[in-house]
């Protein structure tokens, strides 16, 4: 690994440590994790392999020493090119037993009868092992108790470490590039899902590693919702077309969106687009360290709705990182402490009625003193594409 | 949903009509689905929105009736646009109760004390919710036995309609397309991660929706694995470059790969890439209803190792469908005997030694008789790229 691409290893060394910390306060002797993102974070191992269901992959970390990868034989070369030196693989699928028994064994190594094993069980989390076998792995060892890794994770990776930031920065430029080309691509009459692609290719040209994630919205004065792919309507003059994208460089994403006018605004849009500018900037102007995520959210609520208290989207931005959406949530409920290093999506939405919204999206990063952009913010009228 | 995109509703109906016919049998009075393939092959709900790890999505089939959606509100306009009428949301995320109270409203209200719920539990499944929420479900219903599926789901997805065939067929032909066009990309010189980001543009301009899976592999004689992103190592003659992709049409997969030669290849490149057209070619010429995942291995597996039972990527092929690897594999220990409208990846792979191997990739499907090519068969020596 280079300095340009993946991280030096003192940065998973600190990772380590402070997870090591945490499980020493916490009661845990270890942790056992199994998503991508998890795995990542503590391994570096980088790869879309991902995308096939059909295997489990763990890491073990004890409360001291390295962590310890259990995974397939196929993902043993890869993982070699991490920092990890303890790389344990069987061959999988293996019908008998897909890795649960060697699982088994390192967590009975590092672990003693009575003690705890924590595994990520919260809001945001999922355990990527077939039910059956986390059966089996707790019948293995019936004297370990397995529970929850007491947010260990979640507030490890919440804070992101100044190269970790220049991987998002370096990402959202990449989609700040390709959304000032949408009118290379986006005309009168192009059909929704032909923009969906061209802006795909704009991604990669600018230089995304891959585009796992674009949503988006196409209609009159708005759209239905900001998660659908793309239908075959053509574009027409009067629709809003929006376009929201997750792209990832060098295993970082961003996530933020731009709205485009085809042809003229009407007033409705025009006044509903400033005030998702203003709820934004007024969420940046507020974004400082011991602010919580709840106090951003009734920022820019109290502009977009009044004070109603949020939308059907149900938050107004969230965390993003090594995954396109990340804990916090901006909600009323979520009164986490905004701190230095903490990466936001400022996601305001606007109910244009009819059953149409608008939604803006900026990615912001909290600073010692206050916020700044990481993506170009947007100020002005929506952009307009001529017809 | 037009009959070019998506599927009409009888193909929903009959997929829930043989699921019930499976869950009657097994003594299943519900199942509860977690997962973006599940809750898609009984709903044709497809959005990238899964790549956002926070909130839930449920589906409650019961054994009689229509399924019944359970799903944040951010989802509700999208899921209102399927087949299904009963769709529950809440306003996710929700701190106190992430949608696990309407869960339990939901099951309890479709089951009788007493019933089993079958929930997916084998292999290549996991269960998409916060353990803690499993917990509470589980203690909400304390009556309820939450069980296995029977593999009801692995066995009703393994078989594909006709319709699905068609879109794995078209994603096939997109990436038919785009390897066609490979040497416009690739030159000695050109760094790899280059060649990743254009082969997904060549993707996308020839009609794919996006690209989940672009590996490869790039080394002199061969590469170390096949799971990989890439570096920024240019090519150079005598390398191999592999580009494998799982490019998505409509919501189905493709999933095969390419190997180039920059430069003249070597006599051990040569025999290796024609040993594995020959495995490929054997393989193709045994499917057929009746034999099994296993003699397909066997089949490859003398041809590319003389019989020695497969390499370190542990199987010879997997099925293909809406997710890039499903059942079934093709290793010794799996006896699935084939059926018409199964789709294949037929995926042998050769060690070249010194750490290098070499993996040539086609997608098929077993018809009544015999099986058809999905992807275009290479067949002749290797490509070359002129240096």
């Amino acid at each position: 690994m280079t300095v340009t691409r993946g991280f030096p290893d003192t940065e998973f060394r600190a990772r380590v440590a402070r997870l090591q910390t945490a499980l020493t306060q916490a009661g845990r002797t270890a942790l056992l994790l199994t998503t991508e993102p998890e795995v990542r974070y503590v391994t570096g191992f980088l790869t879309r392999f991902w995308e096939s269901p059909t295997r489990p992959w763990f890491v073990v970390l004890p409360v001291t020493g390295d962590p310890i990868a259990v995974i397939p034989n196929i993902g043993a070369h890869l993982m070699s090119q991490t920092w990890l030196d303890d790389i344990r693989t069987w061959r999988s699928p293996d019908y008998d037993d897909d890795g649960t028994g060697l699982l088994a064994d390192t967590l009975a190594e590092v672990t003693a009868p009575g003690d705890r094993i924590g595994v990520p069980s919260g809001g945001e989390t999922h355990l990527r092992m077939p039910l059956a076998d986390w059966d089996r792995l707790r019948t293995a060892l019936p004297d370990r108790d397995f529970t929850d890794d007491a947010d260990i994770l979640r507030q490890a990776r919440i804070v992101k470490s100044p190269a970790e930031i220049d991987k998002i920065r370096a990402a959202c430029a990449v989609a700040d590039r390709a959304f000032d080309r949408v009118p290379e691509i986006a005309r009168v009459g192009t059909p929704l899902d032909e923009v969906f692609r061209r802006f795909q290719m704009l991604c990669l040209e600018e230089g995304a590693d891959w585009v796992p994630y674009l949503a988006g919205g196409l209609g009159q004065g708005g759209y239905g919702d900001v998660i659908s792919p793309a239908t075959q309507a053509p574009l027409a003059p009067g629709d809003i077309l929006m376009l929201d994208t997750g792209l990832v460089r060098d295993g970082y994403y961003c996530d933020f969106d731009r709205n485009f006018a085809i042809g003229p605004a009407t007033d409705a849009v025009t006044k509903a687009h400033a005030r998702l500018i203003d709820a934004t900037q007024a969420g940046f102007a507020s974004a400082r360290p011991g602010v919580t995520a709840a106090d951003l959210f009734h920022v820019m609520d109290r502009i977009v709705t009044g004070g109603a208290g949020g939308s059907d989207t149900g938050r107004l931005g969230h965390g993003v990182g090594s995954q396109l959406t990340e804990p916090p949530s901006l909600i009323p409920d979520d009164h986490t402490p905004l701190a230095p290093g903490m990466v936001l999506a400022l996601e305001p939405g606007i109910d244009m009625g009819g059953g149409r919204i608008m939604v803006h999206e900026e990615n912001i990063v909290i600073t010692d003193t206050g916020a700044e952009w990481l993506s170009t913010p947007q100020s002005g009228p929506i952009r307009k594409i001529a017809p």
